[in-house]
């Protein structure tokens, strides 16, 4: 069975500057679920007759977008205002790398959702043992779990697609590139920073 | 209170269309579903500051793909295969009465959106009488009363937002553009030809 490994494990650094700045984060991470809702969505409309796609995807947009509403009702809870925020530019690095024909493309964009999920599942997972307020590390130890499922079901839907000794040379090139995107924290903080 | 009333009643020759061309227009409405789902939540990125929109917007989106799922379900019970199908002129053409400054903009959105959901309101209820299949009239009967509580929800959150009057005049004169978008059947078997 293919297991997805990040390539680096994120650093005490990042830690340090999410819990300094958990409220930066947090608006950050309700972000971050409204585009996960979105790009599962955007596959839909960009593979419309393929059906494994809606099979999988609808029912976790639907599941990104109900994370979404409670990263908000913490937001509330906080009293944490919601203002616009910049994205970090890590999601937009890793799409760089999707290679524009397909069925390359579809490959590419699968992987690089189940490594964006990977990521957060380790983050939001850290997020759970170090956030400063319990309600919080409850939610986030909850919402890791979700992100594991999430990772596995992306890798799946490549895995049902294309051979397996072609994903993995894939995500092999692809986690490299992650981990270097990440070696420098990011000036910003946020879940991906 | 204010009611969004349809300017004009779908005619017979729609009835007639659709229940020829059921294949279409179910494939049609499924692409619809999703437009819906992609819509609440282009809202959401669109003013992520506003809570009222979030509050209501993500359960609606995801309202609106657990519908996608179930038109998706019937396609494939019916054995119709999913392909790609160009969209009615419908709501592209009702999208160019968008005011583009803001707050109108917001109020035109939110208005069109409630007369789309309207309209579907009353054009699925008409598939839940004249459909040729039991469990496809059952279906939209069921669907049609969730697009009814859509397009009250579309209204109250213009409501909401601005006043009353200004909603008003508004929504009169978007009623008329979408009757007379209506008034010449669209060739193509649509949810909105």
């Amino acid at each position: 069975m293919l297991v997805l490994e990040l390539a680096s494990p994120t650093s005490k650094d990042w830690i340090d500057q999410a819990i300094r700045h958990i409220d930066l984060v947090l608006l950050d991470h309700a972000n971050c679920e409204k585009k996960a809702a979105g790009n599962a969505l955007s596959l839909l409309f960009r593979y419309p007759a393929n059906g494994r796609l809606v099979e999988t995807l609808s029912p976790l947009a639907r599941e990104e977008l109900q994370h979404f509403e409670r990263v908000h009702r913490h937001l509330q809870r906080l009293g944490i205002p919601i203002k616009p925020l910049s994205a970090a530019p890590y999601a937009g690095r890793l799409n760089q790398h999707l290679r524009r024909s397909e069925p390359e493309h579809l490959l590419d964009t699968l992987l690089v959702a189940a490594i964006i999920e990977a990521r957060s599942h380790e983050r939001l997972g850290l997020l759970g043992i170090h956030a400063p307020d319990l309600e919080l590390r409850q939610f986030y130890l909850w919402l890791a779990a979700a992100e594991e499922r999430h990772w596995q079901l992306y890798l799946d839907l490549a895995l049902d697609q294309f051979p397996a000794d072609q994903v993995q040379e894939r995500l092999d090139t692809l986690l490299q590139v992650e981990a270097e995107i990440l070696s420098t924290l990011h000036p910003d903080p946020r879940v991906h920073s």
